[in-house]
């Protein structure tokens, strides 16, 4: 038997995949990333919970045939280096690809992991048969992958997709990236938890200063079930938060007419109380034609979209070879 | 010999050019469109003056063997209707296709005026050999055609690409659209006259009075001419256009990561004046990876590119039939 490892390397945790021959997942695995210990650190992790889920398949290393990882991170296609992550400190220049090659002693290929989610829910998840959709990634931060006419569109670096870092409110709040006012700024998880705090120490939020008291640290998600149960100031932080995630996104049906998007990551668990005010305010701010035709959908495979994508990419990748 | 028109369909002009087997214009004309006077008006204007251009060039109708046009309109690429056009009132829901096939009597080729004439700088003008870029038309309105991986990129009904009408400034002035805060109603040549007049009308710009007084009804132009010579209000005006429209091609570098953007039209003739400051504001709100990479230049083929485009798609068209 021949096997395929997909792996998803992320900003605070990895996931790991075995694939058999033929396709299914028979083992898998997700352990922290521990980024800050740096780049050496994370590898010699990655290769020794690789001969875990390996060993726990009774998997033999010469047994694989390829390796497919996506990255949390700009990736160039030109130079196969990781350029820079946000997530990642320490991996600028990587070059991922020799490095894994050297180690795995198998073929590689390396994709950025919002483009490998997008083109798992474009194969198997909620953009199935839409050959031109874009997937959302909802969470601390906010990323993008998109697909058009059936394929990955990566632009000329390696670079498209940024959706999280459009400038929506020009000088707004401080942005990851060091810039203000890019959307991740306004309406990502840690925004909206920012914007929470925020309201608790102007005095206001009585219901949210509940929710939070009875479960610890404030996060996104007290603040969607404050403004579920009620609280207006919660309810504002995240229709002010919709609004922007709905203005970027009528920004990214414009240029793209996709015929859905896709929409996933912990945010996007808040379902209706999300989807809905991001399709009224997308639908308001899109030209006509490109607005009425898209639609706005939970994504569907979780965090397994990425090892999904990435495993589907490396198939096709091997039988070039 | 067999020879192919094309054709660039307007809301003020209309181009005809005929191309001989292997390439090259041999005979073309330039007349109004007359939009006003309705559909049949301008497909009995459209072919009475085809046959002035053919007869012009002693070609006969029976060695046509193909047309392409170009239209400037919501072209649904799974209904091959025209949806909707600001500018061609009358012509929604048109099958132009069709209708062209019938009076014709040739293969028909149809395609969405911004994306042909992206095409042809892409093929022929300052996109050559760029396999990802935007070319954004800068005139009464704004359009963008999208090339991706070499092709045009149409989305899923065929409406990508819509820059003009990404909303920049929601709550911002009106646009043709019927929005607000449309990029086309902030940084068009249409909204700089307004501003323009706008400064007259409180007082200010007295340069750009005194140009007008001399070269009558006040024009985008009389503005660029009155910042250049150092009318601050003026200066204001050049400067605020060109921050939004720097701001949205930012978004589209986001999301498309192309290698070059190219600007055509009317209010790109302003040249460095315009590039500049664009450059700037694009360059201070896009990612960095992104930002860096992309160059902002004139496209050349001026009028000519939305014809080339379409003669080009044309004869990929006839190959295939």
């Amino acid at each position: 038997m021949s096997y395929k490892l997909g792996i998803d390397l992320g900003g605070t945790k990895i996931l790991i995949a075995l694939e058999k021959e033929g396709g299914g997942i028979i083992s898998s695995g997700k352990f922290p990333t521990g980024a800050t210990r740096g780049v050496d650190s994370v590898l010699d992790n990655l290769a020794s919970r690789t001969s875990e889920v390996l060993s726990h398949a009774g998997v033999s290393r010469h047994e694989l045939v390829g390796l497919g990882i996506c990255v949390a991170g700009f990736y160039d296609i030109r130079t196969r280096t990781i350029v820079s992550s946000p997530n990642l400190p320490g991996w600028e220049q990587f070059p991922l690809e020799q490095e894994l090659k050297k180690r795995f002693k198998v073929p590689v290929l390396v994709e950025n992991d919002a483009n490998a989610a997008a083109y798992g829910e474009y194969l198997y998840g909620a953009g199935r048969g839409k050959k031109n959709m874009v997937n959302i990634t909802l969470g601390t931060g906010i990323g993008g992958g998109i697909i058009t006419e059936g394929h990955i569109y990566r632009g000329g670096g390696g670079f498209a997709g940024e959706v999280g870092h459009i400038n929506v409110l020009p000088g707004g709040p401080l942005c990851g990236c060091g810039r203000r006012g890019c959307l991740e700024s306004v309406s990502s998880g840690l925004a909206i938890a920012r914007e929470g705090r925020l309201l608790l120490e102007s005095g206001g939020g009585d219901l949210l200063r509940k929710i939070t008291g009875e479960k610890g640290q404030l996060t996104a998600g007290h603040v969607f079930e404050a403004a579920r149960n009620g609280d207006a100031g919660a309810a504002r932080i995240i229709r002010e938060a919709a609004r922007f995630l709905g203005l970027a996104l009528s920004f990214v049906v414009n240029i793209l007419n996709p015929e859905v998007i896709t929409m996933s990551g912990g945010m996007a668990q808040a379902g209706e109380q999300l989807f809905v005010p991001v399709r009224h305010y997308l639908k308001e701010a899109a030209i006509p034609p490109s607005g009425d035709m898209v639609s706005v959908v939970p994504a569907v495979l979780g965090e397994e979209a990425g090892v999904r994508g990435v495993l589907s990419l490396l198939e096709q990748y091997l039988k070039k070879l």
